[in-house]
């Protein structure tokens, strides 16, 4: 006998929850939609693995995941206590939203930005101000602060994502300085970038940086991410988190990634390249592309229909991605690949726009 | 300049955030405080492992975990949709927490079990019941639906932490048909113990089962935990799951590990005998011993003084694990290591009692 329809929180049963990017199977795919890296974690983290001993994994993992917390601190010049390790960044999301909102405590982000802050505002309940960028430039609006007035929590993606800009750090600075709770920078894509606002989180004691290891360090089927901010906020944070968030071998395959710097950093300058390479050859076949400080690229096609375009890169099993909502209904995002992966995209749009490719 | 002093919920400020069981870093250490398995997970594993390509890891994990869960789902007859996996036990937790659990919708779990059941209630804000059970014999109190009424969600460890006993599954079964609310076997030690409630979860739409690769399998490391029911409470968990939170490793060795039946069972089988005989030689010197369906051992030594043994044996690098609150405040609770690890304790136990082993 069950009295009760539904004992779910209306807040769930309501919510549509979170749609990952697809991860479709199709011969000779070529996947440019989810941001990965087309290069492989370091060989430090293979000869690691093929030594590992399995009886390791019969005992729970350190709960604070010190060693890997210790490397990603020292990277950056912070202390043990200002740094958090999650299971991916989403985990570190998660924490930040189950801290700092609530049914009262209201969140804002910036619109169009990373999708999951909405399903992450959906589960806590919290009141969502959406902020949109301007639809053309996708630049920050002149009034970014009074519209994020009265919200507890403002994460801010930069460089952000689908657009693939960054915003000017003097201005961030000026957020931090002003807004009255926290402001959360999500880093997932930084190392593609210029700079970074890891200092205004040691600056500021409102300001937290998030980053993560599946981009830059080739790591997105691992699940490691970071927050970077004073003890006061890290310390709570620690209060929410699941109790062995990390397992293992993420602890140790992290620490072992971070610490081959030159190998990430090498996969970040060829990313750039092609990136630069992909814009320009792009902008030749009169695409209208923003300017990209990240991994991957938003791009509208000469027609505008990035619909169809998209369509036809799927015929040839080129999968990008398409978010069909205004401002990006005629934009479609494209991750940088190998400059071989690339190829067979500008081959193919020259072939579909009936033109040659000039280089 | 901040505004405001903290911008934490109340909640979270207040809480002091669940506190795991130790892992010391003692010279010769015999270690039978988390109830980690003292044998190494399925070889299986570790042939996976050696073989395994790391290029792998540059893509998400699937988010769905298909191929764990459908092997999950296999192993007990349930449909796929039946099934979902997490992070860990605690991941699971915490999505049955976030799915039925608010200001208004409290819980109930029985004292003493597991402790995290509490600091997820706090992050939640929800009220709770806390039933305690009978602190002679450790068995549920005959009102516990009474106790229950009006919480939306009740906890039942079965079998039970940290005092290792069962509860007879007829009055489960009465509980599943009564009670106005989701209820949560929390199998995490069935694998040791007789019976299991698998089959309730079957039968009633307002029951999950979880269950954990920690213990039985030998992978408290890895973080693998399930939870089975049915298709509409899964559904719903889905939505409030972080997206991807199984990686990609942990979905392979879990699959690879629930494929190895036989030697799961065969190191139960080992555990459960090497219990056996733990149980028997600590009551031939008068300890009072709970009967145990689970991997380690609730004793109370015979000046009922457990705090002074607990401190005796950790002086001799042998750490258990000690509950000071009532109604266990005479019991030290005692993994089931192996042979050889137990003959350890209950020399060093003798010794302390100044008595002769009767084996």
């Amino acid at each position: 006998m069950n009295l009760k329809q539904n004992y779910f929180r209306p807040e769930v049963t309501e919510m549509a929850g979170y749609v990952p990017g697809e991860q479709p199977k199709i011969p000779n795919i070529l996947k440019l939609n989810t941001n990965e890296n087309p290069y492989s974690p370091s060989p430090l983290v293979a000869a690691m693995l093929r030594n590992y001993d399995i009886d390791l994994l019969r005992r729970y993992p350190d709960p604070r995941a010190d060693e890997l917390c210790a490397a990603a601190a020292r990277l950056h010049g912070f202390t043990r206590e200002e740094v958090i390790a999650g299971n991916g960044s989403d985990d570190i999301l998660t924490m930040i939203f189950r801290c700092f909102t609530d049914k009262e405590r209201g969140m804002s982000y910036l619109y169009p930005s990373y999708s999951l802050y909405q399903s992450l505002a959906d589960i806590q309940g919290c009141p969502v101000t959406r902020i949109p960028l301007n639809p053309e430039t996708f630049e920050l609006p002149d009034n970014l602060l009074e519209q994020a007035r009265g919200s507890n929590l403002l994460i801010i993606t930069r460089p952000n994502a689908p657009t693939g800009k960054s915003y000017p750090h003097e201005v961030m600075n000026e957020i931090c300085a002003r807004f009255d709770g926290i402001v959360v920078f999500d880093e997932a894509y930084v190392d593609f970038s210029m700079d970074s606002c890891l200092d205004l989180a040691k600056e500021f004691d409102n300001v937290l940086v998030t980053r993560t290891l599946s981009k830059s360090y080739s790591l997105a089927g691992l699940r490691l991410g970071f927050a970077y901010g004073s003890r006061k906020l890290i310390g709570g944070m620690y209060k929410v988190k699941d109790s062995y968030n990390v397992d293992r071998l993420a602890q140790l395959i992290g620490a072992t990634a971070i610490a081959d710097q030159a190998w990430m950093r090498n996969n970040v300058k060829m990313i750039r390249a092609t990136r630069t390479r992909m814009i320009e050859e792009l902008r030749q076949m009169d695409f209208k592309v923003v300017d990209s400080e990240t991994n991957f690229v938003l791009a509208s096609p000469p027609d505008g229909d990035a619909k169809k375009f998209f369509d036809a890169l799927r015929g040839e099993a080129i999968i990008v991605r398409y978010f069909p909502e205004p401002p990006t209904t005629q934009y479609i995002r494209i991750t940088v690949g190998t400059d071989e992966e690339i190829d067979r995209l500008l081959d193919f749009t020259a072939n579909y726009l009936g033109v040659k490719r000039k280089q």
